[in-house]
């Protein structure tokens, strides 16, 4: 290496440059769930568009093609090299797809969401048909050209943007066994749970107390208020960038729960974001692993430490000061109220023991669909049965709050559903390599002290960014790849342990 | 015209696109401002930059030279031959200056200001003298350089870029006149409130009122929130875009009349951007006029309304109903304490009488700067001395609410403070013409109905945008160029008639 800039450097600067313009992308994708008045739409549309072409053009400037071949043949240390293993593959994602179909995607999910957010009340599956065929269209094209890329099949080549080195056939093992139990694990809590009232918490709670109270908690889970903020918008999520981390949630007067169980999963996004090392912050191998690994720690939050005996004794005194006393936040009773199980038709509502039936369900017809073995209009007979034997619920006819549930098919997000449970899966691996190395960790946790949980999601899946493979992350972090005995075993303590 | 895009249709795509990134520019810029929390700021910083230099390889783009010489010779209507002539003004001015000056200029503005935050509080005039000079030796190199350019004068180059046709010649020759009864005027009209007494309101002023007060006026002021919102932020501001006006204010609990005037005042901006016509949004034609014309529109909404025994009476039930009744906010004794006069050290916080002073001491000192008759250590001289005849005030070893008091000079934005003085003649100047075409004007605010004013507004102003040069558009709206003698019969009748 000389004095001049190596093709490593000048891959890094280009890489630097699109941090600072998906910072731009991040902050003004908030405002625009979070504060902008609607009749800004049109020209944030217009300006969201322009700077997504820009870094379209950034991601797939021929130079990137030629300085990584360069690049490949210059001394790099460990930590160069994992990076420009990154840099490859988000080259040749961006590459995958010429830019006409980038912009004819673009179109036909803006025009299936759009029209969705209205037919979706009017459980107008023809109308919704009619225009997730297109999406879908494009979705299956996007596949074959991935494909081609990678060498990896259609769905896998889908599902490797967000979970890179997962396949399908080792997701349809993973959840093939979990189908195996569930339905029955369900039952049984179901029926055990039936013979343990909980009492109710009554409202109204005003929405200034649950932002406080909202508030409260994200400083227990050690949210850096110095680097982001909480704030509301209709779909929460976390968004900005990692040096300023934007968080939503959603308050009703009637019920507190959502919101703050909301704001604990996405304090967990939130503190992989914050956790992530600053000093890679703007290139590939310092962005967070995978959205497996990102919904592992948002699941970390709100379900191994949300639903943990010891958070209802840390959440009780917290409730009383925001809403005053009641004998519902007592805390078994408020463990009892944060744990129930209750087979139910919309997913992002279930709870952990039913939430992977709502995913099993969405990867078989997605995949499905990308693979050609099913159309469009197979979906609902699909949908309902599966429904029927998972959860045992009859959905006939209510496309509403069946397959139009969601937002990620009207603008062709296929392949993104498996990380949901996947992560779920991976943050009882996590907790149980917890226990293993920390055996006071319960005990820490029922006193209220959360720190031995999170320094170790710090040090070992944080502080990690993308420096390794999903596996080889997952075997430093825990001693063991992906292994779902884990989370049934978590299922099975917590619900049905006597 | 062929069906080929014409070099004037491809010039308008061109400013198109710049329109686009101003408006991600003008959001991230309010978020920074209002909502970003303090550890965001490095790569904040660093993101803006990057957006700050990709709009200035836009505007300076070689082609768009080119396509302006070929569009002149193209067959053009009135309103694409005054966008046109914005063009070439755009143009000109973004490609006065090298990139190196450029970054130069911000690199010493931004250390500059910086320290400044620190050496004002201290008084540290020395200090602050030190970081001055290279702020001024480049903007001085910025004048030559726009002055060979257009072949204007040394500061008539840089007071162009803000109020395009104005000289300094005409400013100081209207200031002069100001000079000359200003002193007399605000005496006369000091001795004659010594006798009528004012009472003060009594706090708090609880801020969650004071928020909803400003809205409610923001609402009678015609602002549309469907288009723009009120945030906070240590410096009020109006930002945004013009299809996403953000506005924001400042509370203090023990004052409320700060906020409140100044989201008056903010309001003005705010409207005349909401005013504007939204086909031409995004092209040159399309912008306001000049900054004399901006601040005439806060100063016709803080000073011309605000001052109005009218806007004192619509005022008094909204306190009442915010703060509970006190005398305080009897009309009569409101609108006394909204057109208290009273001579003081800083600018903005100056009543409208002498608020030219501050202007008149201002313009005179950077005009002398620019033109090299001065150095930075004279400053401090000029400034007493004009502060001791203009105003009366000894202002000696004060250089913190002296000359250090502005951020103007901090970042080089010599040739902008004529504007304030330039936009409260302007203000005077429209109401002197809607007086003589609506007789019943003043009834009618008096009766609490301001729309005739913000019609006139709306209709002369808002909606005219760059379609005019200042001149011809200050002709159309009011049947004379600037006439300065409006200024002071608006100050005579306001402060001094019987």
């Amino acid at each position: 290496m000389t004095s001049e800039t190596s093709a490593y450097q000048a891959l890094c600067a280009a890489f630097a440059r699109i941090h600072r313009y998906e910072h731009l992308q991040g902050i003004v994708s908030w405002d625009q769930a979070a504060y902008m008045p609607p009749a800004g739409n049109e020209a944030r549309a217009a300006a969201l568009a322009e700077l997504a072409a820009l870094l379209h053009r950034l991601r797939t400037e021929p130079k990137i093609g030629h300085l990584l071949t360069q690049a490949e043949a210059e001394p790099l240390d460990a930590v160069q090299r994992a990076n420009l293993r990154e840099i490859r593959r988000h080259w040749l994602l961006a590459t995958a797809w010429p830019e006409d179909l980038v912009e004819r995607r673009a179109l036909a999910g803006a025009r299936c969401e759009h029209a969705w957010r209205s037919q979706r009340p009017a459980n107008d599956w023809t109308g919704f048909a009619a225009n997730l065929r297109p999406v879908l269209e494009i979705a299956r094209e996007e596949a074959r050209l991935l494909a081609e890329r990678s060498g990896l099949g259609l769905y896998d080549a889908l599902m490797d943007q967000y979970e890179p080195g997962m396949r399908a056939a080792e997701v349809a093992r993973l959840f093939g066994e979990v189908r195996r139990w569930l339905p029955g694990l369900i039952q049984r809590v179901v029926a055990r749970q039936a013979d343990e009232p909980v009492i109710e918490p009554v409202g109204p709670f005003s929405v200034p107390a649950q932002r406080g109270l909202c508030e409260q908690v994200m400083r227990r889970l050690g949210f850096d208020f110095q680097a982001g903020r909480l704030d509301v918008s209709a779909h929460p999520f976390s968004g900005g960038a990692p040096e300023d981390v934007r968080l939503t949630t959603r308050f009703v007067e009637d019920n507190f729960v959502l919101a703050l169980m909301g704001t604990i999963h996405e304090t967990g996004h939130g503190r992989y974001e914050q956790g992530l090392p600053r000093a890679w912050l703007g290139q590939p191998i310092g962005a967070a692993r995978s959205m497996a690994l990102h919904e592992s720690q948002s699941l970390s939050f709100e379900m191994q430490l949300g639903g943990h005996p010891g958070f209802a004794r840390l959440l009780s005194p917290l409730l009383v000061e925001a809403f005053g006393d009641q004998s519902a936040f007592e805390p078994h009773n408020l463990h009892r109220l944060l744990t129930r199980v209750k087979p139910g038709l919309i997913r992002v509502e279930a709870d952990e023991v039913t939430y992977p039936a709502h995913v099993i369900l969405r990867f078989e017809i997605e995949r499905a669909l990308i693979e050609g073995e099913a159309e469009v209009d197979d979906i609902p007979a699909m949908w309902d049965e599966r429904m029927q034997s998972l959860l045992g619920i009859d959905t006939r006819g209510n496309y509403r709050d069946g397959p139009m549930q969601d937002i990620h098919w009207t603008d062709g997000s296929f392949g993104y559903f498996p990380c949901y449970s996947l992560g779920a899966m991976y943050a009882a691996q996590w907790f149980a390599a917890m226990r293993r190395e920390l055996p006071g960790l319960d005990t820490a946790i029922d006193a209220g002290d959360l720190s031995p949980a999170l320094d170790w999601l710090a040090a070992r899946i944080w502080s990690q960014a993308s420096q390794w493979p999903t596996d080889e992350l997952a075997q430093r972090a825990s001693g063991e790849t992906l292994n779902p005995a884990h989370f049934r075993a978590h299922l099975e303590r917590r619900y049905l342990r006597d």
